[in-house]
């Protein structure tokens, strides 16, 4: 196996003449090693029912073979041939609004008996085909695998299976989600409705938390048919993504990965895989902050608690991230600064036709050398030197953001505001944490472990099981820092809200409690605007560390601190401005003893160890050149050989990068700067 | 019955717990005497086809029996059980769009005899269970009932059914829509169409008041067959609501009662209950003005000329109606000002799943004492001292407002603009009139007795038969002083534009005329832009009381007033600034011979008469301390006790209510304030 | 034949009582003497299937004998009559969202042989009752026809039978529009999916191009069906219309007359009529511009190359569309400047009720004189005076603006901006060229004869064939000027992207190529603002006019020109301001040698010859009075009979118009202005 992957997406039958030999020698020439390959081309290797035809794979494994590359197959199963569809009309996925209309990929019915027919038989002939193949190092199983809002009949026959088993009676039913409400009481497992029209919202979001399930088993299906070809050597991953934020094009021109993914839940899928995956696109040009890696590459990495690989990321992608020089650069340490171990840009060429044709790929589609090749060609180059130092970085962050699909939900049946998603909430605490570099780990709230972290991050867990909330409990008084914001602990897992004070079940830990919420309207905090929902707290023991400036709601805590048994709770009662969250987060964090460098964004530091060294990458998002000091006692760039010892001036150009490898008797020197 | 109805809906069944013990005891320590139960719980009710359970129905009795409260009961036909939905599918309405999901409320089809025949059995079976308990004092028939966007096939032949009574032949269907034009002529009753495709105007807007006419008669259904089981002195009621003025969110989470139901014919409906009801939500905390719950009550006061009951109103509701300290007093003397005669929240306690989780009742999801309901205590003790004097208001306004539905429908199909409604028409002028303190009742047209009256305006009033136009040209020759705005008097019935002059029949009665009308533009008048559409008034006797000031339009008249017979007619052709508008009402006002207080909102006062007390309220809606002179030789605020004479100075606090009662001798004191 | 066509449509069968001689004598004193009758009467003419009924035709060609008026009979086939949809439902259009809903016109679908027979059955008869009339000048065959998003069974029949005819083998279609993308890839005919959801741009906008044949070809049926009944002195013609641009009304009670239509190709279409007709509406008031009425002119005169009839335009239309005093001959005036022979309002009367009774006609409501009839008044007598001068205008423009469908379709799939669609490209230039006075004939793609012009401009030509390419480079090779903008030369004519370098095969033609785009964001062009997209141009031989202002992108090319063969050829890379465009037309008009005023919009100065002499439009878009140099050696204006010599002061008061006639040894001055 290669110290780090690099390659790309690579799709020789979208090409419009055959250029593989070009193709290999230019990946070659870019110090690329590894193609991804086959994850939606189901109707080129099965042009016709139960007719194979491997024969472009075997191409690109030749190919890949005489090139001394590794190939990644990928299951062809997100999108449908023709000829499927038109021999089983009923395997298109049945949503809202009705039947789904063939075109797209994605649009199956993943649980219906004729569609795992024939994707158990491809998915055979295709691993049978290709697992002895000595390129091959692994399998991704289907691609950015979701449910696609399945509302067809056994997706619903499963679900009041679901339910059946977990209620028994409808009694019950009745009472966990209050069907009373409205008359929608059922009395009797056959009287339940077709759910497509429920307006329930706990009953709502456990369909969504069922559909979830569904597309999780949909994938260690897949897994286990795979590992009945594969070696032991090949590994079995998937590309999770995340929420996508759009602009509002029709079409898929912009957009990129913001958040907790709402149609799958990472932490439950991952089990079917043996490396966590990724896509992972972002803003790019001006607007490069680096948040976005730095955010999915924190919730994957805590998947499986070890490297994982950027199965897609941006080339040129759309106009407005087409990069400036640098900037390729900065993205691909950015992803291995999180703990990747390579990454795959989507996709090697541009394509000539087809609804993604301006997702641009590293070649724009002359096919020729341009700006952007060359610049990975240099990336190349260095990962061919210092990959060996860079691969398999360990990270141990003492700092846990929690985030959950269920609570997402619930702000979507609920919400704070009309313009504040769960993952605006979650976005705005992981952003205050990345720009202060705290590095923090992103971990579903069914993946907690709290006696592994010192501080312990909640925004918006407004959906909580009397489990968590006990295991938050201790964590705060055997010491740790919880810090939570408005919108937690509110309502069980089947979103009835617990019907007494406000935090449920940690009114001691906060010292408050509050039974009474409102519009902010001109209400202040430190004579800055709250925004979006300011939950009116009452301290009962708590330190209050910033009132609500206003006539009617002066007497309330906006923030509160609480010192409880050994630890501290604090809690944000309303939305902030990042900068008054960061002066919390950091207080908190010193409390928790967690050191953090002297720099901030657009300074991003992030470290961990690799084969026992501590490497720190110093990630520069900025286009103005400026100057720190080394905080380390003596450590080298491993990029430019350049040593620097403490307090000696690093000049950071343009989007520029630096991996400070630290001698061995300065271990301890990223403890001391704070 | 009380002097005051008092009292929350109340819904045992959404409990997370029992505890209707605490409740009663609670709302007793609130003063409240009132419950409204079971409008909504049909699958409580009968859980199962034919099998009838109101164990809970009794439990509530006796309870309120047990605390000596009172019950009104609601039919639970709004919301279908779901074992009648499995069984009947086709009960569900028919909308534009398709078959509705089943889930939410309000989704049946109401003329379906299926529905019609299950409906009846239920109220049937509650009726006689209920009527004669002792608590009962009421019944409330549906709920905010509406058409519900019916175009089934049911409707659909009863419509058919309709026109052909209505003209006999198609050709004289044809003719009164102009059914030639785009060649939707029918020739054969057999050919008609379905309608669902319609796009013309009046036969477009023949069909929504036909479908507003088939949601009046089963209302009326419905109170005939309670009529049947009703003790005589149980009245029957309908809580009619207003449209919704929705904010942008998917889920109802904000909103409020805007104007004219455009659903629901009030006058036509409120012919089936005895005594008028009403729902009202509306802004609060820095948007609390008063005009909604005037509206309101101005408009629901009319359907019977006397006293109604607010069925529903907002206790903490969405978290922007959190009440400021004083404002839920404000809330509840205002409905009282306006001739309402108790009041109940919705609801008693927040629920704790579903859709309406965050529509919030006096209590909190804590269930216990808050801020709000601390207010409310307040609330019940002054009225459990001053009840009496309050109770059973009369107003005589000399000032009526007319609306109409088939104008707020035209103006769909044809809107002046596109930003403004008919209803932001009649809130144009009501709300004018409402801050000037002139005093109006709200009235359809069709119920419209224009001797009554002194003073008539017509916000919009398009769509007008001659017997209205002939009636209001005598009213105006008699005396009275008529205001119109621009888009009143333009087409008959079945919105065929009238063929002569504008505006239709009333070119005299105005002393003018128009021919064209026009984007105002650049247009100003009394150097304030005009807006939204502009008739280019051409005086011919009458007074131009504005010009426009443009280039082009300069020589037409904007607003015009004339002298005809012993009257005055007023006609805005434009939309002018509030202010301006104001002006002129005044002038019709000082005309009219209305006398007005001298005070102005954020001062609102509303008189009338109590046991032949002469009452007058005084609501300050504003956070900011006022004093005013008081206007009557010698009066006592009920509330406090504390008594003034003319032009002693009564210092208002914030949001701060005063309920003046005049000595005897003082009985004319109004007269004389201007 | 009368010199210039001067009426309306008349719908006497919309009136509500009968006025038709009261009609024929308002329009004879208004000067006209055409009107266009039945195009959407169906309905009346056929008001049981088989059982016609021509009497109110009879009765307007009586009348109009009577009066001495000519009349345009149209095919009453775009709005079907209700008992047609009550027998034979499926002939109405299904489109993507299903199949449409009865009501409104041009919702049937076009394709199907029962509506085929029904149309064909009534256009005979229609003909054959009418063809003989003397009044009868000639046929309006449909009515704005378009192809109503037809995703019936016969017209996806239809499509695959052209695909199979084209492509011979699946193979071939799938390398066409790389299939094998998201595995749509078909293998056998049988397998073509159901085009709804289509998600592959190039097969997508293939559709929507089969569409437009279907609907030119349905027009040509209609001229073969009527040619079988027309006298040879009797025309046929179409009244094409534009892309509609709307401002968000439900209702049609805005927009405009915008761009190139979407759904139908004129130039395909219009071999189906003997005279080419049009729809065109347009801003006024403050809005006018002229620029809607040239760029329809320009683009329907072009599609016989000679003179057009203007069908419809408004009158007083909505009422963002009331004329100021003027602007009603100035409208007219317009139409004549670009070559139109005459014009009919839309419509005489404005309609009582239905869908459009808003789109007002000459008459208001009150079908009484009105300021706007008196103006038609004025140009009736002018034109009695003076049309026999007019008639017949001789264009010959030396610089054309080439337009496509295809690339208008390809972005919308590919848009360079999601607020920048293809016709506010097309928009964007000729409204620089029309502002310049530098006047252009609009020419489809298909139609361009090179060699007829001088300068040719390509508003993004995306999508282009070889023989194009082959064409311009030639055209320029040659001595003529090109000028191009961003998004040009870009995909075949399947919306493949070509493999190569960009501007694709004209490289050297520009001396240029680009590999890369990028969104603008901060960069500047001559200190302005680029804006939506910008191609990172690299000069090759190339004079850089422009740079890119820009710290990453300042080495490419924003504006190039570059001399090839005898020719130039410009390349604009990115989205400027109209001012900094207008530059650089300026520059490559004087390159191509073509002569242009010396005014400037508001001045519009449209030259032609007509019967030998050479007339010169001068048309005043503004309110404010001006006064400009005679550029003529001697010229009289035919209105007011005046004579001006060079040099001389003429007078231009508020949207005014002057006709200049030069004197006979004049004919070349034009040729020395510049």
């Amino acid at each position: 196996m290669w110290d780090l992957l690099f390659g790309a997406a690579y799709y020789p039958e979208y090409m419009p003449y055959d250029r593989m030999k070009k193709d290999m020698e230019m990946m070659k020439r870019a110090g690329m090693n590894t193609l991804r390959i086959a994850e939606s081309t189901w109707s080129s290797l099965e042009p016709e029912d139960g007719r194979f035809d491997f024969s472009y794979i075997d191409g690109v494994l030749e190919a890949a073979k005489a090139g001394g590359m590794s190939v990644i197959i990928g299951t062809p199963t997100y999108a449908l041939p023709p000829w499927l569809v038109k021999k089983e009309p009923e395997i298109i996925v049945e949503q809202k609004g009705g039947r789904a209309l063939y075109g797209a990929r994605q649009l199956m019915d993943i649980v219906h008996p004729t569609y795992r027919f024939h994707a158990e038989r491809v998915i055979r002939q295709l691993a049978k085909h290709t697992a002895k193949h000595g390129t091959v190092i692994g399998f991704q199983i289907d691609n950015e695998t979701k449910h696609y809002g399945n509302y067809g009949k056994y997706a619903q026959e499963l679900f009041v299976n679901y339910l059946r088993e977990r209620f028994v009676t409808t009694e019950a039913l009745n009472q966990a989600f209050c069907l009373n409400f409205w008359s929608n009481a059922v009395h009797g497992w056959d009287d339940f409705p077709n759910i497509k029209g429920c307006c329930n919202a706990g009953l709502g979001s456990c369909y969504a938390a069922f559909l979830r399930k569904l597309a999780a088993e949909f994938l260690k299906w897949q897994a286990e048919i795979v590992a009945e070809y594969k070696r032991d050597d090949q590994f079995i991953t998937h590309n999770f993504d995340f929420e996508w934020k759009k602009f509002g094009a029709d079409i898929a021109q912009d957009g990129y990965s913001y958040g907790v993914q709402p149609d799958l839940n990472h932490a439950e899928a991952s089990t079917a895989v043996s490396m966590a995956g990724t896509d992972i696109y972002h803003p790019t040009q001006d607007e490069l902050t680096g948040a976005e890696i730095s955010f999915g590459g924190d919730e994957i990495r805590c998947l499986k608690q070890k490297n994982y690989l950027v199965l897609e990321t941006q080339a040129q992608g759309f106009k407005n991230w087409t990069p400036y020089p640098g900037q390729l650069k900065l993205h691909a340490y950015s992803h291995l600064a999180s703990g990747a171990n390579g990454l795959l840009y989507w996709n090697w060429h541009s394509i000539h036709n087809g609804y993604e044709a301006y997702w641009m790929g590293l070649l724009g589609h002359d096919l020729e050398e341009n700006e952007t090749y060359r610049e990975a060609c240099l990336i190349g180059e260095e990962w061919r030197r210092i990959g060996k130092r860079l691969s398999r970085l360990k990270k141990e962050n003492k700092v846990a953001v929690v985030v959950d699909n269920v609570s997402l939900d619930a702000l979507k049946w609920y919400p704070a505001d009309k313009d504040l998603s769960y993952n605006d909430i979650v976005r705005w605490m992981y952003d205050s944490l990345y720009e202060l570099n705290i590095e923090c780990d992103v971990v579903d709230v069914h993946s907690l472990v709290p006696e592994r972290y010192r501080m312990i991050v909640t925004p918006a867990l407004y959906s909580v099981s009397e489990e968590t909330v006990e295991a938050l409990e201790k964590f705060v008084r055997e010491g740790g820092v919880l810090v939570s914001s408005f919108r937690s602990f509110v309502a069980d897992r089947n979103l009835r809200i617990y019907p007494d004070r406000k935090p449920h079940g940690l009114n001691e830990c906060f010292g408050m409690m509050y039974r009474q919420f409102t519009e902010p309207g001109r209400t202040l905090v430190e004579g800055r605007q709250a925004r979006y929902f300011a939950e009116l707290l009452q301290a009962q023991g708590a330190e209050t560390l910033a009132p609500y400036e206003h006539r009617y709601w002066g007497g309330y805590s906006a923030v509160t601190k609480n010192s409880y048994g050994d630890g501290n709770a604090y809690y944000a009662g309303t939305y902030l401005e990042k900068e008054q969250l960061k002066k919390y987060l950091l207080m908190a964090a010193k409390d928790a003893g967690i050191k953090i460098p002297a720099q901030r964004w657009p300074v991003i530091i992030k470290s961990g160890t690799s084969d026992g060294k501590k490497l720190h990458y110093i990630l520069h998002y900025s286009e103005e050149d400026r100057e720190i000091d080394c905080p380390y006692e003596k450590a080298t760039d491993l990029i430019s050989g350049k040593s620097y010892r403490s307090g000696e001036k690093i000049l950071l150009k343009d989007w520029d990068v630096k991996i400070l490898e630290e001698n061995q008797e300065n271990r301890q020197a990223v403890e001391r700067v704070w």
